[in-house]
């Protein structure tokens, strides 16, 4: 109720919507979000600017908030952060990248300063794994674990129409899971690791002829050489796909998951991941597993951290209206 | 209400209780379960004797059904079935020991013998895991996993006071995980691969002195020998220790659970192998995942399949009179 009596009391004149920030290690994002999800007045913040202590980071990123809502009729303020947090979703635990801001009464203190429009906070790949919800093209699909692969590798489950947290609120990490070597899923196929094993790839024989020699790599440049058909970057990503597969079938055995969504940007190359991820799921899992097995490429791309930010206050609204 | 009307139409005299019957490859058991947990009349049936269709099955299970009706002021029947069942808790998928029963409406054709008592089903490794909740001394500690070692490996997750079935219903099939060799955790730790596993070790040198050299082993004697500190049965039950170890910590990592109960019949050397489990937990996790890491041994024991399949109904029963 206290948000349709927001909307009285604001100008009528201007469009309702969310402040979606997306909190990372380099940048701080923000825009504003319609509920049709029509993404707006676009701004970006250096973190490191922000990075002397918890209270600046939370005085300069209020500072932003107040400026949108001076200009725009805000319902919400929904916040991605890269890290654990606690599990009544008030504090901070670890921001590996930001460490600044570990263990941090972080809502309190934001709400200390934006008073009277609710403040979310959310880990950003389970963010982005509700922006595919609300605002994606894979709204009505039904339960599915999202895979988010950039330079790190995270995961947000939706099951029931809900992100799953877990006991203690920080469920599918699943960037952390070791795969057969040991070694985690992150360390695999995140997006440096990618760019490193390819380097080692070219040094043997095999692939000698590649159009990737000589070349400086980034996972953009690898899949484009895949889609040359180099067959170095085509391996590359199927080892991608492998370690996938490899690390869900612990995943799908444990929470019956036979839906996956892939996102971030190698997933980019969705087209020669996901083939080699199902071959790995159907060569190891009987027909109960794989039948009706759905790998999806996610629909966001470039606006997910923001939409999926903004995604927090849509769940919030549509229990408050309800 | 329908159980509360249900008691006025009953004889006065008798207790309510409810029936619990647990569906094992070589026995059904059948006994009341009182609200308070006690187990009373058990009687027990060869599995066999009605493996000759599914129909006859469910006319012999039904026809013990209805004699302790007829006996008892029976509230609700509680099944656990030893096998992946549908997500709506109506029909049977695979059940391996018992393949008769595969794809069957089970609770409709048992409920077509046995009117106006609600029947219900679940996975068996899942009713352990409630049982502990509604009978058992772990009643009250918060969210858990249940890791039942017998001959089969399961688990059932309580997660704010319900079992999580995942997105298609059979979640935490747990002893389906493979270890990093690509053996299952079941193939590691279920009773016949610690035996056979044994016997293997005592071939061995470093064994040539163990009190086991020789004997007929199974389990408890095992178990017995490393209560005399034989370094081989010690060495047997560290070993089935780091192996839920290893699983566990992709579990971890993606249900955020701190908190395991080992039951069945191998988890009887809880005291050998918890130590290792959480040695390896240590070892391979930080303290946000160990600092409040509880890992106890289950309450339940011998009636843990009754209680357990009895506690599918107390759970009725609950959102029935809330």
């Amino acid at each position: 109720m206290r948000y349709l009596q927001r909307r009285d009391v604001q100008s009528p004149d201007k469009k309702n919507m969310i402040l979606g920030i997306d909190v990372g290690g380099t940048t701080v994002k923000f825009a504003g979000v319609t509920l049709e999800g029509k993404v707006i007045d676009k701004q970006a913040f250096d973190t490191h600017a922000w990075e002397d202590s918890a209270q600046l980071f939370v005085d300069k990123l209020s500072e932003i908030i107040l400026r949108y809502i001076a200009k725009h009729n805000i319902e919400g303020v929904g916040i991605g952060l890269p890290g654990l947090l606690s599990q009544d979703r008030q504090s901070t635990h670890v921001l590996a990248n930001i460490p600044i801001l570990n263990n941090q009464k972080f809502v309190p203190m934001v709400q200390e300063k934006i008073k009277g429009i609710p403040v979310q906070i959310e880990n950003d790949a389970k963010c982005a794994a509700l922006g595919e919800m609300y605002f994606g093209e894979n709204a009505n699909c039904g339960d599915y674990l999202f895979i988010s692969i950039g330079t790190g590798v995270g995961g947000g489950y939706v099951l029931n129409g809900k992100l799953f947290i877990g006991s203690s609120g920080n469920a599918t990490e699943i960037g952390h899971i070791p795969l057969k070597d040991g070694v985690t899923l992150e360390d695999h196929i995140g997006q440096e690791k990618i760019t490193a094993h390819t380097y080692d790839l070219l040094k043997t024989k095999k692939y000698k002829q590649s159009i990737l020699q000589g070349k400086e790599l980034d996972p953009k440049i690898i899949y484009n050489a895949a889609l040359s058909s180099d067959s170095c970057a085509l391996d590359v990503f199927a080892e991608v796909g492998e370690c996938i597969g490899e690390t869900m079938i612990g995943v799908m055995r444990f929470a019956d998951i036979h839906r996956f969504i892939l996102g971030g940007g190698v997933a980019g190359a969705f087209e020669f991941i996901a083939p080699a991820m199902e071959g790995y799921l159907k060569n190891h899992l009987d027909s109960y597993y794989t039948e009706d097995l759905d790998i999806r490429p996610a629909s966001l791309n470039a606006e997910a951290g923001i939409l999926g930010a903004a995604s927090l206050v849509m769940d919030k609204l549509k229990q408050v209206t309800a």
